[in-house]
């Protein structure tokens, strides 16, 4: 491989330099993309196009310069592959049209297999064949928590009552639910590290609406489930956005790497997460800034990670009207300075 | 007065037992509010009208038996009274037709005077004297930072990218207008107190989607010259949702009490917000549940937290679709348990 910085740094080896890459790198900030969405009716239709789904993958590694690709798909295919189609409304977010709300209800899902996903396979088979070991290739998927969370509310939510209430009136058949998430998603990941994903993370974007006794019964369990078992094939990155409050929990699971968001301060996580590569954590808000202050916020973001078992990222996804420019300057700073 | 629980607790004296109030208590939960509201053409006629703002605020008292009343009234008189007009859409929240941009759009505003918000004064004397000193009466508004918030961003959003890219691209204009919604803030709830109000609490509701260096530099200076103001007139709430990940600056604050969100674990407040009194923290969802199921959470929150120094609360807000009953039970949870 000619740049394996992400695993060697992944695996808290010393490396030339620290690794950057973003969560969202491929979508609308790229000009490539926005050519691509106007060839399909919808973002589904992308997803499961594997040529499609490969070309929006390439494109940051060849635009921006990053060390990672990260495939070009969503964390509702796995409630999708259950047997709970969805709708993506352009910037109004995922809509199921049915939602989960008894026994029978999750007992009608299924727990997907590979045929529920051949579209995911084929693209990372492609898109590994294209990469041609340029750079290594991310798979991932949500922590059943998250997936819970959309499964029950239907759709994204402020307050997400209706998947917690589910936690407090019916906690056994919450657990019902997560475990066939669960089952599903081992087999998922799997399936995308037997395509040629060769790292994967696993996005838990609605942990933080829990309460810490809550976050360690109905979120955290899961995810240890699903890193014991895909930490026997490639290094795993935990993204427990918002959930730094369990941080002690949190540093017993068996994963390589935890992502961070920018509400956590990198000395405290270098205190509470020993042992663990930490990744992220600049507010994506600072690349609307000018180059001074971009610059500014990421040599002192690079200082206080450290550059050993570091890996720069962003605190979330790059929000979709951040100029392209901007991002080039911030993967172009991680390289500059970490390169000396 | 005959129910002064409130005020001691947040002095931190001694009381019988420990005093429970929520806020949002005084709303979509109670059939008295819903009549109301039949009665006006929007939000702002029943914010801005003292006779039907006081009987939404004496509702919950008579019907939930709280310890304390809150003014009935919304954070956005201040933007409203500084010049900036909204609409509260019913479902939607709030909307700001123009938004501030610039430095001028900042020389723009004013400083908001008694005269701009008459009705609330008018309000608080009304309630004040209908509640006979039943309980105290609560003054609130919004941290600088969140009114900041919405100023700029013009309505709610899960990112607040507009509000915070202006704290990266501009901090300088960022802190001219913080310090103008800081004084008129210092004024409106100082008319509060001279009107009835015998406590005060200051909502910083957007305050936990800042990086920990922002919110000591955006939000928590801001509160903390709010908090010595008020301070000099009666017990102040500081209210810092999401944001615990300043606790160590927060704990520094001019003010009685701090009242915390579901989010935080009551043993880590006590520890690391030593001397003040501690408000909240239930999950609002645990409302949802079973009567049992309330009760135990309720009791384990009350043990957590101990007796002394405490105000029994919700994490946040009482959602609307909660139903009263469970409301009422929760308060009587409170009531019975801490009254042993």
């Amino acid at each position: 491989m000619k740049n394996d910085l992400l695993l060697r740094a992944a695996r808290g080896e010393e490396t030339e330099r620290v690794p950057v890459w973003l969560m969202r790198q491929a979508g609308r900030i790229l000009p490539g993309y926005r050519k691509i969405r106007e060839q399909v009716k919808d973002f589904q239709e992308l997803v499961k196009t594997p040529e499609l789904a490969c070309a929006a993958t390439l494109e940051p590694v060849d635009l921006l310069g990053v060390d990672a690709a990260i495939i070009f798909s969503d964390i509702l295919v796995v409630p999708e592959a259950m047997g709970l189609d969805y709708q993506m409304l352009e910037s109004r977010g995922p809509l199921f049209e049915k939602t989960i709300k008894t026994q029978k209800d999750i007992d009608a899902l299924r727990i997907g297999s590979t045929q529920n996903w051949a579209y995911m396979v084929d693209a990372l088979k492609l898109t590994r064949k294209e990469l041609n070991d340029r750079v290594p290739l991310i798979g991932f998927a949500g922590s059943p928590w998250t997936i819970f969370a959309y499964m029950t509310e239907g759709k994204g939510s402020k307050t997400f009552s209706v998947a917690k209430s589910m936690i407090y009136r019916d906690p056994k058949m919450a657990h019902a639910l997560l475990n066939k998430i669960t089952q599903t998603t081992i087999k998922y990941l799997t399936d995308q590290v037997n395509a040629g994903a060769q790292i994967v993370q696993i996005f838990d974007s609605w942990g933080g609406i829990l309460s810490p006794e809550s976050y360690e019964e109905f979120s955290l369990p899961y995810i240890a489930k699903i890193c014991d078992e895909l930490s026997k094939l490639v290094p795993v990155i935990a993204f427990p956005k918002g959930a730094f409050f369990s941080a002690k929990a949190i540093t017993k699971l068996n994963c390589a790497a935890v992502s961070l968001d920018w509400t956590v301060d990198p000395k405290e996580a270098r205190a509470l997460l020993q042992g663990k590569t930490l990744q992220g954590n600049l507010d994506p808000c600072v690349l609307y800034a000018e180059h001074t202050v971009i610059k500014e916020r990421t040599h002192k973001m690079l200082e206080q990670f450290g550059a050993k078992g570091y890996i720069a990222n962003l605190g979330h996804g790059v929000y979709p009207d951040i100029p392209m420019d901007n991002v080039k300057y911030f993967v172009d700073c991680v390289k500059q300075y970490s390169g000396h």
